[in-house]
């Protein structure tokens, strides 16, 4: 029965999807090509490279690291140049009628990737304030070791620090494929426009949302459930969300705000050194060094009869 | 030591495990097969039929668009009746004590594929409007590609409208299995039998849940951490709890429902263009138009002495 | 360009990112060697072992099962002994520096996997009272194959349970590596030092967190969201979290948490039998038989002009 169908009417189905394909994407290039694969592949070599004695396959010599390290820079200077021209390439209307790679696509992809391969170096020395303060940060972390290799606060804040620097020399797709990689794997969901300091730390990590404007001071600590968020948005005259405003909000040095809070919107600043309590709703600004808190817990308790189970 | 154990006492281990499974499984006929990885392996192909341009490997020309997909879905047909076929008939006692396919099985595995695989072309085009409500409900979203590439509401909802066909058309296990690997790799729970309209958008995604017999009408917008679940649930006079009831919301038209947000109950119906404000609380209906917010912020805010860090 | 700037300046590069590794684990010896990878690895074997008819990847005969069981349990004992090995060996000081492998790592490697190995029958009976609490803690569940074949809390407290083990018998490492595993495969984060009873059921799973020193009895079911955790924590002298204190809180028999409810604090104790409602944050113990819930839904309606959209 199924050869049949497919002999006499799977061939219908066939016009149907290309034909809604090719109405959807009518104005946009196709862009694809397995670049969601090869973006994670990257992602995983940037980490290989940043952490070589956690990701590598070998319980590796010391005078064997600047080997390691060095296969990996070249090969992702290689695959990640290939990927941006592709897709600036792809975006390039002209370009892509001809099938050449236009120079000035070429020589700009070049451009980014050597800029951002020359970030890092300190990106990476950003992420070791970030594992001490993962390690000063939970009482049941036992070593830097540990915090390396199992805490998903990391494997988010890498892939986010890696991808912001991308998003600020203006690559399309790319920085957001690898933070929605990393949101896959981790729970944690941080646009890569987000501007993060140092020494920052998220325990749990589940539920997390930081949005795309958010500006984030040294020494912030979150739990898990926080929102950053936006509280709504602008639509312009054909009703359509205004892209590009301030819309989340800013967290200024030695923050910690606890599981489930959420704060809301591009003109809340929570002060330096402020504290805010599990599960607090907050849309405007607070203070430096405040401590707010939801008063009174607010429920009742009943005694039930025993019953058994 | 170790090849000492496993001479000498590994056989009591193996024993008891074996001796665990026969008496769990005893009324269950065995229906794993690696079912679950085959599963997964089909959705993804479904992905690839769907959005040719973001899938497969290469960037593919338009002319040669309607190759892959035929590819595609020749191999969605074969692959899922193979699955159906080995679920009924290892559901089917008699069948499985003579090992051969019964005809009935067959028959019907083979007209549930079909009726399935002549769904798709439907469930691709619901699934653009749930594209262009991702792009119209998220300032952050640049073009539709992006949406395509990175946003985990439209694996989430592609899965579960794939799942549900196949729940309505009675088929077991896989419908769950299916929706399972969207939550594990979204934070996106909707169980397949939920009833979703049109333009359907879910921001941010992670610890949405949605159950069973919900109801959502067209162009309903949901945010991280939203629930529309049950109350509590009736049990049997033996004390189990009793199935196929009606036991989640009904969400109308237009709703909006942001972050944390809980509805729950079988005879809870948000009526039309309502807005649910984060963390509501909800557990019986509200009438059209109606927007449901928390009253006053309930916190304190103390000015704590300044502190170093 | 990129060939440029590969031969030219990725040298700079090397040495920094070498360089800040240096630095970093100057106190911690290399421990990576791919163990991540290598653990998870593990982790499918024994849940291979533990329920063969779902994760073999044949319809297996009842009389070949043993056939199966007994190759995975070999392999298991072989690769978890040769990684807890590898960790000892690393962690010996001494011994690294001659490269051998000394006879005292060796043997508290070979007798903690003996330990572990045995404990996996009593460990695999207990899942079957969750897979029992599991049908009859959720309606949507069909049968008991369903919920192996489909329910992410099956996974997590299978490999939380086997972290559990591994944790009492203070191997370093891995049991963290299991159930961040866990946590990225269903959004549920058990710290491997929580005590867990018998019929333990979390529905919805993402977003449940469960610390370090938590104690959980019998027949205890949870919802999504759930946060059993620590309400602050000590610091030593030099400003360092102490770690090791009991800082999460005991859940006695028979307990039910609905979704999003906090509970935090070592001496915070949930009595038998109590009913703790859906976002309810508490941090004191409640008597037997308590029903905690939020009072009165605290929020507003209004009714807004019909809006068309």
């Amino acid at each position: 029965m199924i050869k049949k169908w497919i002999e006499n009417e799977a061939g219908n189905l066939v016009d149907d999807i290309v034909k809604i394909n090719d109405s959807e994407l009518l104005e946009h290039k196709l862009s694809g090509f397995g670049m969601k694969n090869k973006v994670i592949e990257i992602i995983k070599e940037i980490n290989a490279c940043f952490f070589p004695s956690i990701y590598e396959s070998h319980a590796i010599d010391e005078e064997y690291i600047e080997i390691y390290v060095k296969k990996r820079i070249n090969s992702i200077a290689v695959k990640l140049n290939g990927i941006i021209r592709e897709v600036f390439v792809n975006m390039c209307h002209d370009d892509k009628n001809n099938m050449n790679v236009c120079d000035h696509c070429k020589n700009k992809a070049d451009a980014i990737t050597i800029k951002f391969m020359n970030s890092l170096g300190k990106i990476r020395r950003i992420l070791s304030t970030d594992i001490v303060a993962a390690y000063n940060g939970d009482p049941a972390a036992k070593s830097l070791e540990e915090i390396l290799l199992s805490y998903p606060c990391i494997e988010a804040i890498t892939i986010q620090r890696v991808a912001h620097e991308l998003f600020e020399l203006n690559v399309p797709f790319i920085p957001r494929i690898m933070t929605e990689y990393a949101h896959s794997q981790t729970g944690i969901d941080i646009h890569p426009g987000a501007k993060i300091g140092k020494y920052f730390f998220i325990d749990h990590a589940t539920g997390v949302v930081i949005g795309e404007t958010c500006v984030i001071g040294n020494n912030v600590k979150l739990y898990q459930g926080v929102t950053l968020g936006a509280k709504s948005f602008e639509l312009d005259i054909d009703g359509n969300p205004i892209k590009g405003i301030k819309r989340h909000p800013n967290i200024e040095d030695n923050v910690v705000i606890y599981a489930g809070a959420t704060i809301l919107g591009g003109d809340t600043t929570i002060g330096e050194g402020s504290i805010i309590g599990g599960n607090v709703w907050l849309t405007k600004s607070v203070p430096k060094f405040s401590m707010v808190y939801n008063n009174t817990p607010d429920f009742d308790i009943k005694r039930m009869k025993e019953r058994n189970s």
